[in-house]
């Protein structure tokens, strides 16, 4: 059980040289997700050396362009590279005829299909799952219909502890499969085994929560509650708090309150406003609150093993 | 009468680290426009410092996602930066429906107009002109419907040549009109004064073809002869010349055949594809047929005064 998120894109709106709008990728537990897609984002992958062809599921939180209007680019350029696997795409309603039009237009011919997922709930719900793990949407609160997403792996099964059972001749093969759900074992003795003692804990399952981009929704705390990776969105300073509750988006201090609230492993943050020079005062501000606080920056790895 | 040009990317399709799709950005006779725009062009811009605020005018040639992609997110750019002025965009017909799509889905409120100039024709026609400039198609021959583009500088009048004129003390100021209209003066002794001693002649008007992306397309010839500048696509060497006519694509020597037979001033091309690893192969290639070829990179500024 493993995670590791490569940053590709951590700043806000419009695109400058070394300011590229969101996109992550997200290895977590055998799977492979890109979560966001603003302009781009192909070009940060390949900057990054993200295998194109391992991703199956791309999430996109919002329709506004520095979170999508790179997927079109991506989705021709896996047309080219011949992929045949199907691809899912998880956004709000919209992202299906937009892309399609563009497509179409461009005459971007994909011998792959695209099955869209298309998000209209205003709360959370589970939207994939599989014997690895499940993702859910965390609803966010911004001018556009807005989805988190929290990944969660799923807990593997108790695995036999050979050493200890192979103790007792009493206990068969038959008894295993009772053993790995988690049952204690009843002796023909009248002794019973504790299924502590005959199993090893599998590793704590690792959960990663995307929220951006958002106002300050404390709402969301039970959702992500644990969760050993945060990135939420800190488009502004304290300072300009007035800003950040007029563009629905968030300041640092308040992404710090929410990864405190929810007790958190660990808080990124990113989608800085263009107009701070120097984001390490998100980081000096988001410690003051949560003090395992980290701000992002392109090609920056953060993996939990 | 001067032009400037900047190539903003020159690679073909799939953006890579350091091959950027095509788009240019060309000052002529103090007009600004912005030609092509495959996805990152906002950002190239910002690399390259090109202004924003100055482009009025944008053309594109075709609808393969590499030449356009990046359309849209230069347009909610500018509505973000609160742009007021008109935009004018040029370009095949489908261009409108598919940018206004994705506009509206990603709630890109722009308070300028955008004005858009959907191409149909297969001949070429004039599509823009005013006292200083005028805009002709060129008809291409690629695998969707594609248009290059010719911009010529307007001559610019006569200029009156007064250290002459005022050798004739029967000239008089009512004469200038006729003067600068080019004909000769008869005075009244019966002389005739003839034109070229009475004015200067105003710089020759410059001009710069733009082909891109074209198969190896002869006709084009009497379109874009003696043009200054032209940039012709060789996207394949000769040794894929089957490649090359099988996607609607030059080769170098062919785009310098054309340049040759044109009888242009300078030939740059571009849009190599991903599998040359040396682009200095294309300009050896053009040279071999066409002396004055040169291979262009992201960044270059080519000008003429």
């Amino acid at each position: 059980m493993s995670l590791k998120l490569i940053i590709l894109g951590c700043h806000s709106a419009t695109p400058r040289e070394n300011a590229h709008p969101t996109s992550q990728y997200l290895e977590i537990n055998n799977h492979y997700f890109l979560i966001d897609c603003g302009e781009g984002t192909q070009r940060q992958m390949r900057k990054y050396k993200v295998g194109f062809t391992k991703i199956n599921h791309i999430f996109i939180s919002h329709l506004h362009g520095d979170h999508f209007y790179g997927l079109v680019g991506l989705l021709s350029t896996f047309g080219i590279l011949n992929r045949e696997r199907d691809l899912h795409v998880f956004g709000p309603k919209g992202i299906k005829e937009a892309t399609l039009v563009m497509m179409r237009t461009s005459q971007s011919h994909a011998k792959y299909k695209i099955i869209f997922h298309e998000l209209l709930s205003k709360k959370s719900e589970l939207i994939f799952e599989d014997e690895k793990i499940s993702v859910k949407t965390i609803p966010l609160k911004h001018r556009i219909y807005t989805n988190g997403y929290l990944f969660t792996e799923k807990q593997k099964p108790l695995k036999l502890h050979f050493d200890n059972i192979n103790n007792y001749e009493e206990i068969d093969k038959a008894d295993y499969l009772n053993i790995k759900a988690g049952k204690d074992i009843h002796l023909p003795t009248g002794e019973i085994i504790p299924n502590s003692e005959l199993t090893l804990k599998a590793k704590k399952p690792i959960s990663y929560a995307f929220c951006s981009d958002t106002a300050y929704k404390p709402d969301i705390v039970p959702i992500i509650k644990n969760a050993d990776l945060l990135y939420h969105e800190a488009t502004f300073l304290s300072d300009r708090e007035d800003l950040a509750n007029k563009t629905k988006h968030s300041t640092a201090k308040q992404a710090a309150k929410i990864a405190k609230e929810a007790n958190v492993g660990k808080l990124l943050i990113g989608h800085y406003s263009g107009r701070y020079k120097d984001i390490s005062e998100f980081k000096k501000e988001a410690k003051e609150v949560f003090l395992n606080s980290e701000v992002t920056e392109a090609g920056e790895v953060f993996s939990i093993d």
